[in-house]
């Protein structure tokens, strides 16, 4: 019975999708219509639609069942733009600028004096200790609530440098098709990332169509406040979980519990999701988003501060996963070059 | 676009669940059934039902958008007995007695030796950190799947010592069409148990309906193993995450990412589950099982070993949550009684 209703769900799904109106329980005319209308034609969509087809295909010898159809993406560089520095670190820039006001100490203690003075130079020679202590300022100490508060007002005003836009117009419009392409095929689309889980989860479920219990990140620790009857979860300055590189199969277990079939990264960061969706049973697909355009967005690779793609990049080539070039393979990057 | 979709997708999962055939798109005659048959009439069944009629119909100011229906669920007590000890343990008993003949040394080591002498006395005598050693064992040290074999074999074949039956079996037939109803009529039903994760997640979807993806638990550290490309998450004897009493709004904040608008536990393990739903804005429903019936399964509350049932309780009846008496509300208990 199981078996009957999942087929049945993931036909209406499918349907749904397509928008197409008919009879349930009988057959259906299915509106010819290209689910990725932003990829060019050509071996990358034709590889993701091949796919597709063929896991979702009754009776087909790599059919795979609608629960385990599970779908992995990073988020920085695969979802969204990363540069000229990962967003969710200039959301903790800005956020520290706005509370400087409250600590006139920050003038004279590093790093917050470098951050104030923008000598991101003085800043980055400090090193990973000094971003943790802007992370703990801005990040840790509040409730989940009132963080939830902080991204969400920053999400919706603060405007990205060189495109003066909101950065969650800064999303890739062939990604979107491919989620809800995905979806509509029975897939359940999971965020696997490296940011934090509460920065992501205030705006992926308006952005992408995913909702919070999807998303997988890295995380500060949380402690559970009674409060005399206003319970709160509060937010402590200690990390509780890393979740890249060799963490991303670590979360993928702990929080999905299996293996995915589809996987899509940008970088060494996402290597071993890659290897870890790979190594399953039966059919799987693996890619990688290569940023190539320098003009639409940015063309970086092998020496990137940020989303370096080297390992993992040969290792695509070497085992032939998908490897996306951005320039060639997408018509439209952001949503609003439509 | 979303909306619509969302409240269509209602529409079709109601429709399913009835397994009533009709026109989609067009009105439909709904098979009137009972959704709950093994909960008497009553108190309990009504406010059950009330409270999913005032959250799922439009236009009530109670209206919970099906995207917000989270509904978490206890597992030990509240959704299967733990009686005459929680399952897991048994299990944990079981496969070191398994694995015993590969350990001599155990005959003289405790907490083995009282183990496999079946001296539960001297080995409760030991306490916390004995069992922890017989969890070591048993739950670590071996890879995620050959974990998840493990317990797969245990589940299908071990027998309850009361009933003679596999442990699956005492699952509580009134919960389980509460979650199907609640899944009926748009909820994301979710676990959020003490147990640890991977236990469950081996037969939770066959039994319970509830995905992998959907159980929030105690865990155990993993780590991942390239292993010249044959990837290994492996179990590490160091405890993650405790999912109980304050950790479970943790837990629920960590996997879920939103509040419950349902909650239904059987312990003081559960209470501050109850109470972080409970302090959510709008429609709330937190419940709690009594084990009232010593004669079709166990009757214990504020003295008992497993699921002590003392200051839940009083905060329950304080504050009007359900308290389901089940030997008085429930028709039938387990599955096999019908």
């Amino acid at each position: 019975m199981m078996t009957i209703a999942v087929s049945r769900r993931t036909m209406l799904t499918t349907l749904l999708a397509a928008g197409c109106c008919c009879c349930w329980g009988s057959t259906w005319a299915q509106t010819p219509s290209d689910p990725l209308p932003s990829w060019n034609e050509g071996a990358a969509k034709k590889s993701i639609t091949d796919f597709v087809a063929r896991v979702t295909t009754a009776g087909s010898s790599d059919f795979v069942p609608v629960p385990e159809r599970i779908a992995t993406f990073d988020n920085d560089g695969t979802l969204w733009a990363e540069q000229p520095i990962y967003f969710q670190i200039q959301f903790a820039f800005d956020r520290a600028k706005e509370l400087a006001p409250q600590h006139p100490e920050w003038k004279t203690r590093q790093p917050f004096k470098a951050l104030l003075a923008g000598d991101h130079k003085a800043l980055a020679a400090q090193g990973e200790k000094a971003l943790f202590e802007i992370l703990r300022v801005t990040h840790t100490g509040m409730s989940t609530e009132a963080f939830t508060k902080d991204v969400t007002e920053w999400i919706t005003t603060a405007r990205h440098p060189r495109f003066k836009r909101l950065y969650t117009d800064l999303v890739y419009q062939p990604m979107l098709e491919l989620l809800a392409y995905l979806r509509a095929n029975g897939f359940k689309t999971f965020i696997v990332s490296g940011g934090t889980i509460e920065f992501m989860r205030a705006w992926t479920e308006r952005v992408y169509g995913i909702p919070p219990e999807q998303v997988v990140g890295s995380s500060f620790e949380t402690k559970y406040q009674f409060n005399d009857g206003n319970p709160r979860l509060m937010r402590e300055p200690k990390i509780d979980f890393i979740d890249d590189k060799a963490g991303k199969p670590v979360g993928i277990g702990k929080f999905i519990g299996r293996r995915p079939v589809f996987a899509f990264g940008n970088s060494d960061g996402d290597q071993q999701m890659l290897e870890w969706t790979a190594a399953g049973n039966n059919a799987r697909f693996m890619g990688l988003v290569h940023h190539t355009d320098a003009e639409r967005e940015w063309a970086y690779d092998r020496n990137s501060h940020v989303g370096r793609l080297d390992k993992a990049w040969d290792e695509a080539v070497r085992r032939g996963w998908l490897v996306v070039d951005m320039k060639n393979d997408w018509k439209v990057i952001f949503p609003f070059e439509k």
